[in-house]
């Protein structure tokens, strides 16, 4: 899970990438950077952080250039993560070039031990500096456009990608189409390419409409012009609407506010019961819980409060502290819960530990009964499209029958949303969508 | 708006303390401390930030013993502001002592002046010096207790206030109460005692009852004593239910996020509206809205998401990014609003710009009409009693008619809960509470 | 060890203050605050660090005004430093006032407790607290000139004072002259006290005099007065020439690198070896060095190198890296030393163990003998009057011989400079200084 | 500037590389960073600061195995200069290598630009990254040595190189012998190879030999083996000499205090002057002051006081604080200087405004007569191996004759060592040396 930016064509396009980034910090907190081009010389700031703590104003001086793109990132810090901080900039045959790159590649192995047997070399870890060695020796073809082109057919997997040269932007997404990738237009002038459009609310741009899968946009001479460089089979990433996006965003053609709500009406057709009350885990679940509340008329209730001021602390709690890491973030409004049979409803089960957790704090505090209720079918396969999932092993459902993992939660009941459910809550063709790990159904491997 | 915590009894003393202001860190992110008690000898720990930011495990080493207070300060930061920091803590006649203190007093200033006249010198802004001199200068009386009872006797206005000597520990709240101070016994062993019920639930604590108003309990060989030490004229902080208190603690006898949600059903009953949705404004918003949501039968929406990762930026925004700050913290749930008649409910209205940032930003996404409901009367005077409100200029209600702030935040229609309907909600008698920033009627000044 | 500085009548006040303990930051690196006097309000900085790290440009936007005390400290680090943080701030019965002290109270305890039985509180463990207690609390006179007189007749021991009021300023000097204490002009106008000359140079200022032991300097209405308040027997330390003045400060009447180089002479009429070479231990046996080197032919060289990147390093050393402590500070210039006989110059022994670890370093470098020579006699009791010193039982020469030190340190020779030889270097009356910890002979106790 | 450390067979190799990079901070301190190699995996930890701020503890947790390499950096901070700090790392044909280098490449752009047209990627502005991909390219040739070779072979400059894989270790150094290179025996086993010998020092290892210019020395199965692969044409840097190198460590065969104190007795006999005292900018000029002193029989003072408490201060200075950058590091002792004529010894001059500077603050203090003398030859060219010197026109040599220059730093008389002085005081030949930025004669270009 990262996040991807571009603007073109506009006078302060850093600081509109910086804005948008920061409307999409969700989707990732450990490094975050943004290229500019002045004069067709990139310039590049990145770091490790969140985006408010990278850029302070006199970056901006260097950031000049109506042309931007910017990156945040979510990943496992290894040592070297600076190092893999995007955009990933290189001075190569045909000038300059900065990418930023949202997704996985399949065959990104492959493509690097063939590259490094030909002489390539690598500095990072990171699958966006295969791109920019196929784009570099790809002698033959003599424009960015075509040597983009042949390189994106030799990836495979999943990628939304913005590229910048000295004079072009290219916005591209793969022919499934995993990761979302959205156009607009500024209302300041030029257009902006996002992950997610709650970013267009914050810069003042317009959706224009999602790039589609397969679609290579191409931003020339003020202008766009698009391009399907791929027979599209779109696999959409299912997960964006259930936990990734934003609620304010729309993504893949729908608001995923409006979703998640559905979500939570088609599990509560599903999966009725009788309980007093529907309390969604904050902050993920509050949209399924009121579409659970209102197709269920079980009265919904905030019965669990998430506190804001988590951040990292590093003191060591006592014994008589227990849970604390979800104690710190969650607390039940014991009032209201005293008593009572709730229903729960979570985004999605992990590792199952923390809705152990949730299940024991709300019994404490008094609950007669506890049905978890996730608003998504069991997850029991890892990503390879760019979600960091655990492993296999890792993950709950794939070692445990719903009923084990009821009672490993020692939650009263558990139930878990169909893929038809999500598939009736997108209102959309299930084969436009990824369901992979939960039917282990991958479209490319 | 401050947070004060003792701990009593317990080997973890500090530790406990520290996590107690972390969950009432909402009290006040300016600065914390914590005093803690070892073998006799008091130990101090207080800087700017939050606590996550302050302490460090080694900071634990020293705060040993099995007594502490602790301390979180909301404020204008002054430039001698660390000075202003608590627990105060000196060295006087009967050996070593350190205070917390939540709340204002009115007569400060005199007391100040008198004492002063008599030779005081004073080290900081804080009312709290005043206490420490009282008790100190006197002399006839040999023991603490006694002192610190002819000390508050002096002392008028809003206190709820912790004593920590080398072997007692003293709670005392103001006979009107106006601040809330709650009794808890510690799972692990010992007592403690704090400004809000959510901290119990972090430690491990079970809630006892609320100091009364005018009672002072002494902690002395392990055990509890309870003493009036005022005649109680109850008069407690409305606005503790309003805005200040987190929703899962109990303050004041009842749960605060239930009183909340009451008062959204008030406002529905005496301030009906037709409309297509019923949207908070987040966070302080939400159990209003639920209340009214129920009561009228109008929709609940969380229409408005609110960005947890604003933190500082110094970034400036360029002029196509308009009311970015509310921006960067508020975004409307564009597929929800769009076309909608809304009631949009907040907690109160200050000095009105806020209002009118969300009034523009829902009408720019597409809201119909949106009728602005505020959860409270109308904030028409400062509170002397220990809230950090502005200046009566500043309140836009003390200035315009209801009708011309509707204008100038730009809804459609804006109503206030009434004073009753505010009782109502609570399900206490009114005498029992300070309305002063609303009806002008300040129990002591 | 402490530094002081006021700056009377002039626009920059408390930017002269800053530059002024820059240049006395070597008396202390602890902890540093400025206040300066606005329009009768009196605003302070100060917190731990050096005076780089805790002023910021808009710290002068607070501190304005024309009148400014400032002051760097030097101190054990216990856990309530912060609060023991000069200057000292009250507000008291005549109005505002802020104290700076370098010394140390021999009655301190006196006061405190008489103080304390009296009704005071103590909020910090600075002797400077008693004497604003004592000037608050003499009611009956009603000038602060006449309750400083008063309260300075009754604390003992090493005071070199400068007191702020909202109008006028104080610089005093204990009857003993303990601390130096120097008057200078400033071109800019006005005037300028500080602990050391050095101060004069950065911020362009022409010594007038040293303020005299026993006398008090009042600064008002744009001019000075003075004014003996006691008979002076006078006692300078003579520390102050031995380690802590800096070398371009004139102190006391002398220049501190002249009466350097002369004790090196003394030193080497007094214990001449046969050697090939003088070497200092930098920096603070530089100057000795030399004189030894003039008045004993033996030639000079920075035999030793001084690392200045030093710094803290948290990374636990190797068992390869012995001596890591001293070696990451000082390294020996091999060619130099390699068969060489040194006569290797130090201003003080107080442990043994840094010395210890300088001749095996000399040795393993190849030295072929090193005859260690103090340019002091040997330190052996603590001092009372400002000096940081180990006790007594620490301090190495208070417990073993010259020739146990010696064998200790395993050098080939040990010699330390007589007092008389001191007195020699000088160039003034014995009487005139404390020779306390080399003779255990306390002017007062 | 730059220097490189590398450490072989040693199980503490990464901590050794970090005390050698301390003992090496003054060849740069902009940036600094280590690789280890721990099972034939390499990790590096690099980032902009000072060793001691960029290292922790658990830095060397990553940094396990028995070989490292390590460099600091000394440069102009571009706006990717993160991306631009050293060891370089990649992934390549042959596996995983890291490369330290202190230099500089006459023909990097010729090489990038020709790697480039083959397809490469430039991800930094470091000539090191040519070659990585020299030897990457080369499959031909199947074993890294060779393909060092060949690579070497290729690039033209400045180099001092240390290269490890996973297994072996390779120190190189150029046919001209610009920069040093030292090769060393770590008692604790193993070896070490480092740009100063002060590094040997502080880790404990006895110095064997410098790595000739031309050669290559491979670390492998425990143990060296070397080879000529270059014709040497000995050209080593004379500024190693005046400026750059720690007087403590042995350069190009002599100890670099030895020779500094050699520079300023041929000084003396060259230019002879009437005065009273010889003192010395500190700290660089030390050495040649007191070979000027001993060879003329001048009085050798420290008359000049460095105050190495600078650090970086933003406060902005007053207008009556003038020439404040060098006051704040340098300040005269008056009380020698006044009425005197000196004799100043400096390293060299860049632009000419420090020496203006200092000779100003002297004759304010009261110096009757300044005379500059440098004890090397007028700067009148830019260096292209590696040192970071202003252009030619900054260079105030460059556009001013001798006398010019006297009259613009306001000497008395100014005289700079000839190029045959300098020769004098290495004891070596001539032709051994570079002395390009002196006379204009580039051995390479």
């Amino acid at each position: 899970m990262c996040s991807v930016v571009g603007i073109y064509n506009n006078q302060n396009a850093s600081k509109l990438a910086f804005y948008s980034l920061f409307a999409m910090q969700h989707r990732g907190q450990e490094a975050a950077g943004i290229s500019a081009n002045y004069n067709g010389k990139i310039h590049t700031i990145k770091d490790r952080g969140l985006v408010t703590q990278i850029f302070k104003e006199e970056h901006f001086e260097i950031l000049k250039g109506n042309m931007a793109v910017g990156h945040t990132r979510y990943s496992t810090a290894g040592d070297d993560s600076i190092l893999d901080a995007q955009p990933v900039f290189a001075k190569y045959g045909l000038g300059e070039i900065s990418i930023v790159h949202n997704g996985n590649l399949v065959n990104a192995k492959e493509i690097r031990d063939e590259l490094i047997k030909r002489g390539a070399i690598f500095q990072s870890n990171m699958d966006t500096e295969n791109l920019i060695h196929l784009i570099a020796k790809n002698y033959e073809k003599p424009t960015l456009k075509e040597r983009i082109i042949d390189a994106v057919k030799k990836i495979k997997g999943a990628f939304s990608l913005i590229i910048m040269s000295r004079t072009k932007m290219f916005a591209i997404r793969d022919p499934f189409g995993f990761r979302p990738l959205s156009l607009g237009k500024l209302k300041s002038g030029g257009y902006i390419v996002a992950s997610e459009t709650c970013a267009f609310e914050l810069v003042g741009a317009e959706f224009i409409r999602d790039i589609k899968p397969g679609e290579m946009v191409v931003f020339e001479n003020g202008e766009i012009k698009s391009e399907m460089i791929f027979e599209p089979t779109t696999k959409q990433c299912v997960f964006e609407y259930i936990y990734f996006a934003r609620p304010d965003s729309n993504v893949f053609g729908k608001n995923v506010y409006v979703v998640r709500k559905e979500m939570g009406r088609e599990l509560a057709k599903e999966l009725p019961v009788k309980a007093d009350m529907v309390i969604p885990v904050p902050d993920s679940g509050v949209a399924a819980a009121l579409g659970y509340s209102e197709e269920s008329g079980i009265p919904f209730e905030m019965g669990i409060m998430r506190n804001h001021y988590v951040g990292r602390t590093f003191i060591e709690p006592t014994q008589e502290v227990r849970d604390l890491k979800v104690k710190m973030k969650l607390s039940p409004i014991m009032d209201k819960i005293k008593g009572k049979r709730l229903v729960v409803i979570d985004d999605s089960i992990v590792r199952g530990t923390t809705s152990r957790r949730i299940v024991r704090m709300l019994k404490e505090a008094g609950a007669k009964e506890v049905h978890m209720r996730i608003a998504s079918p069991a997850t029991i396969g890892p990503c390879y499209y760019g979600v960091d999932t655990p492993t296999k092993e890792e993950l709950i459902a794939s070692r445990m029958s719903v009923d084990e993992i009821k009672d490993y939660i020692e939650a009263d009941s558990l139930a878990y949303l169909s893929i038809d459910g999500v598939v009736r809550a997108i209102k959309d063709k299930k084969e436009n969508f990824c369901f992979a790990c939960f039917d282990d159904n991958y479209p490319i491997l």
